[in-house]
């Protein structure tokens, strides 16, 4: 059986940078099930209008097509029960909700913040600037040339905004304790687009964070 | 075997209002422990100078001494195993404790800006003024006369740092699912602290916050 992920790609092919497929390509390693990638630009809706919406992550799992990367993460731990769990019992599944929302409310507002014109300027394939300028224009309510003056605010703000999971990273290995589980994914996610699209480094070498980032790698041979 | 909590008290000695005391009784609750609280103000370093230490909570368990709520909590599980868990299984414990470096660094101190001036000017104890007014000063490098002015900025800022929280409770009835656990207990505390000692209601009558904190109670039959 085949199975795909349509994954965000920019100028360079293999220059992945979504949080979101970031995510669901972390949880596919944590179920040790092989995929393949297709990359996908921000204009390429027609090749995924197959799933019914316009964004990726999309996976494709023999005859089932799951977009939305919660949607994907839910649909591999009901139909790989004998795999590893993503998300644990109950109440550690309850959990991860808390830190999915702040990733997504407080960590990728924070991120973005300071990438926005990286991704622009240097990352992203020619056609999809427009694209991108007008969604994140109209999100952020501000041109993207506007951006970069604040850089250094930005910067300071996502230093804030990482001191909770600094702390417990200063306590434990993962965030979900002796092993990364799906709430390591998602935090994953967000650092991992941080990381590879900002052209000044993020984060020092000796970085817990990045000692964090190579540890959830290695768990899954990556 | 008497078991005792020294609980910080207001002006009113029953007037509670200690985020980190909250936590604690709490916990007993969730353990099924019986207990009874001393009143303790910030001041009263001799009542307590046998833990060794100065602040509250402060728990005499029998024979024994423990202070510090995250010390308390940690001796409950160990010591009452066969209550119900605080924490749940590693992976919970974990994730929990990324839930309390937020509160502690995120929300405490987005409560603190909106409610210090009503602790000290409405709440406090006349003998625990000059000490909370040193400690906090200090803290926070600024007169406690100069947070009020900013009050109305505090709580949007307040209102903003809640927004995970409101996300994951639209999700579930609880931050650890089905039923309240200790991260539960961490986030009340911080709410309890905000709502008890705030003059101004911080949340409307049918907030969704209000009704977990009632529901959290309710829980424990309380």
């Amino acid at each position: 059986m085949k199975r795909i992920l349509y994954d965000l790609a920019g100028e360079d092919e293999n220059f992945r940078f979504s949080p979101y497929c970031w995510r669901i390509k972390l949880a596919l390693a944590h179920k040790n099930l092989p995929y393949e990638t297709v990359a996908w630009r921000f204009t390429d809706k027609d090749a995924i209008a197959f799933s019914g919406q316009g964004k990726v992550p999309v996976l494709v799992d023999g005859e089932t097509v799951v977009a939305d990367s919660q949607k994907i993460a839910e649909y591999l731990e009901v139909n790989y029960p004998n795999e590893a769990s993503l998300f644990g019992d109950p109440p550690s599944r309850a959990l991860t909700q808390f830190i999915r929302a702040w990733a997504e409310q407080v960590l990728h507002p924070a991120v973005a913040r300071v990438v926005l014109p990286d991704i622009f300027f240097h990352r992203l394939h020619e056609k999809d600037k427009a694209y991108f300028r007008d969604t994140r224009e109209r999100a952020w309510g501000m041109r993207i040339e506007d951006f970069a003056p604040k850089r250094a605010e930005a910067v300071a703000a996502l230093e804030a905004a990482l001191a909770p999971l600094r702390t417990t990273l200063g306590l434990q290995n993962f965030i979900a304790g002796a092993a990364p589980s799906y709430a390591d994914h998602i935090v994953f996610g967000a650092l991992q687009w941080a990381r590879l699209t900002s052209v000044q480094p993020l984060f020092a070498a000796d970085d817990l964070i990045l000692d964090w980032m190579h540890a959830v790698l290695s768990a899954y041979g990556l």
